[in-house]
């Protein structure tokens, strides 16, 4: 077991009908208020009103703005910064999913910082300060609602990057299950899809002696993999939604990872398709994730033969544990079928085209990874292994 | 699933050497400091002085307080109230086990409170302004490094109460599980046994869908138990060590609750033992808790069955659920007896003497516990089965 810092500082409040005290919360951190949301769906579903009606309650005085994108984009990031400096912000509520807490993540840093809010994205400046943010959830999948970091497309060269503070953690997250309700099947799929990457990316480590970390992170994923089960029969089904969304935050708090190093390759190897392709990030991973598997599970055996058996209740055969291993990967694959995700790029129109560009921004900064350092001709293997 | 609140503020600084951080962290919090530990045993092992010179470096300046014993006598804690309002301390550093830093949270509530800080603990009075702590656990057991609570036990009338408050968990805990190599077997065992015991106060429930939760709790109690019987065989392995302690933290921040309403019967029925005997609460706890789970299976024979089947692998007969829960409560006990700990009060030198008298304290405000409400007789009934 590696040393290791933990907090998990941002307040959870979870239940149904917890967004009434949305308000109530806010108040507690800021006076005027930049009201951060997506394209609109929160309008359709009534959660905006009852927002609005929280802020008022409260007298909370605050201003909108809306129009965040899956994959959410700087431009609405500067648009902003801009709004908060001039009318003097001191609180962020994010009301969406992760591309939404994302953006507010991106607004709070960028408004007290003289330079460009990129900086922090390329690693040229440093987080010091923050608007702080609050969050009421919409989408079970990113974990942004408890975690420090941001991830961001700029449309200029189209790069996705990711930074990250622990002063960004936001003060509160609001978890309704209930809200989670209108996601479809695909969505819901793709949310827990995401779910178990942040799982798979602190599991699958070269740490050893690392046992409550692994047991918590299998407790996780045969949670999520149940309950998404579940939920796909029924998608208004309460419990099953709120295992899962549960599930999203415990997995990215970073109690997972504790002693461990994270990996992570998977990610940067995704959020090259999704800067490019705008899929869904959770969709990528549902392809990038069995074919980095693949092409690296040789280097620890033992480690996936340890996931088939926990996660998957894969028999194992101890003179033969590579068997359990290959069972356990397949196990995923076929999960991830069933619950109706694609597993390979061809499967949404992803061709080779763009492979070498593709495998040479993720590995710009040298080789990615931990359980596997993986070079440029390695994430070009895993593009082609995910065709 | 349960409407829940969780956040896990302390921050939590783990591993090897992380004692030498001590002034660092300290001096974010406060400038007069009050240094608490127990009898001793921090200076014989040489971690006196690391804290010491740790706090020299920083400039900090610090007044100590000694002479913790195991069950905190409120008597100590108003002479620290005392020492603080003199020197105008602000904020405790706790260095030892549960009993110091339940002290120090005594402290750290009764000091800036006009009225008797054991109002705190009848009820009379509620915890709104405190004097911070901060923590250098050597015992992992008790959980207080990252939780609210402090039990104090007022030498007249040997009550042993609990209070709590979000505003009272320690700002930072220090985690170096090599502090913990000089406890004894014994003392090793008892302290496994008091992390177990976390878990089941919030494991056993009438609560149902908490399948997230419930694995957790799962996960911690196995990977207890692996490596209690571990670390046994070479009371200075790290690996064990390590697990061990921060199953202890994992056990108590009320993650393992989340969705859940706790019992705590268990901690009642043991602290009225180990207020008029002064023994160890994790020996009271394996003591209490297998004839509580005697006492009260039948009222949820699945739970017991599940318990037994995914903590102790345990094989199930789906048309005899109630011979798994009893196999499962047999195994428990066969654990602590393994792991040198006593299971029958007649073991440790008490009989029934005072059993009406226990059971009358302990259900004086009325009957107690959650997964089954437990009168006067029962709670006698309880102790006449544990002897």
């Amino acid at each position: 077991m590696k040393n290791f810092i933990f907090q998990a500082p941002t307040k959870i409040i979870y239940g149904s009908g917890a967004e009434a005290s949305t308000g109530k919360e806010v108040k507690k951190h800021g006076s005027k208020v930049l009201l951060h949301y997506g394209t609109g769906s929160i309008k359709s579903t009534g959660l905006y009103n009852k927002i609005v009606d929280s802020l008022k309650n409260e007298k909370i005085d605050f201003i909108e703005l809306g129009g965040v994108r899956p994959n959410p984009r700087l431009g609405l990031v500067y648009e902003g910064i801009e709004i908060c400096r001039k009318n003097k912000i001191d609180f962020i509520l994010a009301v969406g999913g992760g591309s939404v807490i994302d953006s507010a993540k991106a607004i709070g840093m960028g408004t007290p910082y003289e330079g460009d809010v990129w900086d922090f994205f390329t690693g040229k400046a440093k987080i010091l300060q923050v608007i702080p943010v609050g969050v009421v959830l919409t989408i079970p999948a990113a974990g942004s609602e408890v975690s420090g970091d941001s991830v961001i497309t700029n449309e200029e060269g189209l790069l996705k990057k990711a930074t990250g503070a622990e002063i960004m953690r936001p003060k509160f997250s609001i978890l309704n299950p209930e809200l989670t309700y209108t996601l479809s099947a695909k969505q819901t799929a793709i949310g827990a899809c995401d779910i178990m990457a942040h799982v798979f990316e602190r599991y699958f480590t070269t740490v050893k002696n690392v046992e409550l970390t692994d047991r918590l992170a299998e407790a996780t994923l045969v949670t999520v993999i149940n309950n998404l089960k579940i939920c796909l029969g029924n998608l208004s089904d309460y419990n099953s939604r709120a295992e899962i969304m549960w599930c999203g935050s415990v997995a990215h708090n970073n109690l997972l990872v504790t002693g461990k190093t994270g990996d992570w390759a998977s990610h940067m190897i995704e959020h090259e398709l999704s800067a490019i392709y705008d899929i869904p990030h959770g969709e990528g991973l549902a392809i990038i994730f069995p074919a980095w598997m693949k092409y690296v599970y040789k280097s620890n055996i033992e480690r996936f033969a340890q996931f088939a058996n926990r996660v998957f209740n894969i028999n194992i055969y101890f003179d033969d544990l590579e068997k359990a291993a290959l069972e356990g990967i397949k196990a995923l694959e076929d999960f991830y079928i069933q619950t109706g995700l694609p597993t390979k790029l061809s499967q949404i129109g992803i061709g080779s085209e763009r492979f070498e560009e593709m495998a040479s921004k993720c590995t710009e900064g040298g080789p990615v990874g931990q359980f596997v350092k993986l070079s440029y001709q390695d994430v070009l293997n895993i593009y082609k292994l995910a065709l």
